[in-house]
């Protein structure tokens, strides 16, 4: 199996989780009661709004650091795609951590916090399924384009699982104080969207690892 | 990366947005009360139906403009990508705006006009995204395949913006005329079918901007 | 503009509507009440899986013949652009007339003949939308990469727009008794599985019109 | 027709399938009531979060298979494209058959049997449609890349139905014992996901059929 079938149908499972989280925006019902005319529904809808914001541009994150991870690969085998749908796996919560920190408004009670957490601990699962991708590209001879020499492994896995520890600490977080648990997952939207990310072989999205 | 992902991506959020519309089509309830017949309750659907039709005919529209400025492109950068996403992040917000506009049945009430004004919302965040994207597209030498004449820059801009200023103008309308609103958008479909886009580097869908 | 674009953003409607319909069986709810146990609840849905077991059949059955129909042309203009999304418009339709058929269990009441007829109108539309590309086919030297000479035109059109005959006729006899009207669409489906689909320039699915 | 269009549609449906499965994952309705905090309601989940995981998983498998399966395959014919909307049919069945067993919660009751024979029901539908492909690549000379010699066709065949068994023993089972029969489907996933697959052509994921 090449690459292509791999990335087509992650492409295929991406594209539908971060459509479906337009399902979370439900319309407002018509009514008579001069207090919930549709702007004032509308407003109330804003966590709806600020969390699909949020987990749009982190699904878009996602797909881009996964494209850089997966074309640096040069061989498929079954243990990949096992590793590749566990990350999956946690990409598709995130329009049910989304919805359920949504329906609990961000507040800062006890079921506010508890809805942080699950969202957060969504990208924290995915995280784990990047970071156990990426220690499957550090084994084998033929696994990757370009193979990372082993002194910069370990550099390379604590860069590479920071981000997942980001993850857990803004769980932790979420668990005293909810809006500052959204507050650092926000952050980590922004740093990636400014920063790049290292891929495996040293390369970043704007090289291009193989030429011609 | 090349460009096939960044389309593959992008179709497969287009083809599950336009798709997602059908939900919006609610099936009606089966009643024994001679007055809800199957025909009456269908007949009413009558703007569920009418919004169906128009945010149908604008996203295939988007998804076919999208095409002719995505294949004049040459390389694709990070920055590039954000700026598709949050094109995307509006396309995707087209069947919820879709859905509140039908739940008001475009009414001419207060909140009949605030629903044509988030519809046609909708597409002017989506517009903006495009701008972005063709103003990416005029900065730095080998991002098109066939780079525009500095001269033409303004034109191009002005042309391909005016497309922003017309939802605009239809938000507008639409809160003082929620009928007058949705009209301006039909029309801006009916133009679309009927003209051709011009896409950045002069070319449009019929000629080929890659030989061979 | 190449065709595989067309291919693969049609690919992706035909792909999601196929799998929404399994949206329409609703799980059933537990109860306590032992004339609803699961069992007796699932026999209840015999109509629902009876329209999912068609729809699925017929949504399949039109993607073959879209690939058929488009894998001979050679070249696309906005015009198949349009005329393409004309007849997607109406194949996102039958997760929706699939469901109000169901919901009316295809009684021979009033309201389960309209829901037949809704259901059967669907097709009709879509093959309106077959139709109209297969007329565009005919027309210019260069959109098909084997034209078909002008003396089949016209035995093509007829064999052609047959079938969107047969769902007007269902239409008829679904107004008059359901039941007939949603077994003449099961003979249709039937006729396609067993029979092979004519393409404009005469070849069918098992043949290759592009050698190499 | 080539393979790549029955790979494109048919990857469509499995990454459609598997992202619906979060749909069952319904958001729990914020309350006031201390018995029905989030953390009890997640908790409350368990039943759902299961099936989840294991449907994901089975998904997952079903998707590795099917590429080891269509790999091997040299052409396409209008057979081969039934047989596979056949095997998709019971795909696209699995997300209902899941939300099924969440909703009666694994118990032991006669009911939550009968949920579990219908969610080992959809994997049985689901293998013999696997069957059904596997049957039609050993007749016919041109179906294979790499025809499996004649001796080979009953251990093949025997190998191959084999899992279909295993899913009718576990509707048995289930039909006794609910947990007994999710146990049993849990088994086959483990077991594919550590074994590997054989394909009718003797050869298996990690190798190549097509050199270069």
């Amino acid at each position: 199996m090449d690459r292509s079938r791999l990335e087509a149908f992650s492409d295929g499972v991406f594209a539908v989780a971060i459509t479906l989280l337009v399902l979370n925006l439900v319309t407002p019902v018509p009514s008579h009661n001069p207090n919930h005319t549709l702007l004032k529904q509308l407003g109330n809808l804003w966590p709806s709004l600020l969390a699909y914001l949020l987990s749009f541009l982190m699904i878009g994150i996602i797909w881009v650091n996964h494209h850089v991870l997966v074309r640096s690969i040069k061989t498929v085998d079954r243990t990949l795609l096992f590793l590749n749908l566990l990350l999956l796996m946690f990409v598709v919560l995130i329009p049910f951590g989304t919805s359920t920190m949504a329906a609990y408004r961000l507040a800062d009670s006890p079921d506010g916090r508890t809805a942080v957490v699950v969202y957060a601990g969504a990208f924290f699962g995915m995280s784990m399924g990047f970071a156990s991708i990426f220690e499957w590209t550090l084994h084998g001879r033929e696994r990757m384009l370009r193979r990372l020499p082993r002194e910069q492994h370990w550099p390379a896995r604590i860069k590479f699982v920071s981000g997942g520890l980001v993850y857990l600490v803004s769980m932790g977080v979420a668990a005293v104080n909810s809006i500052a648990g959204f507050v650092i997952i926000a952050l980590v939207a922004v740093y990636y969207i400014v920063e790049r990310t290292p891929s495996p072989d040293g390369s970043d999205l704007d090289s291009d690892p193989e030429p011609g």
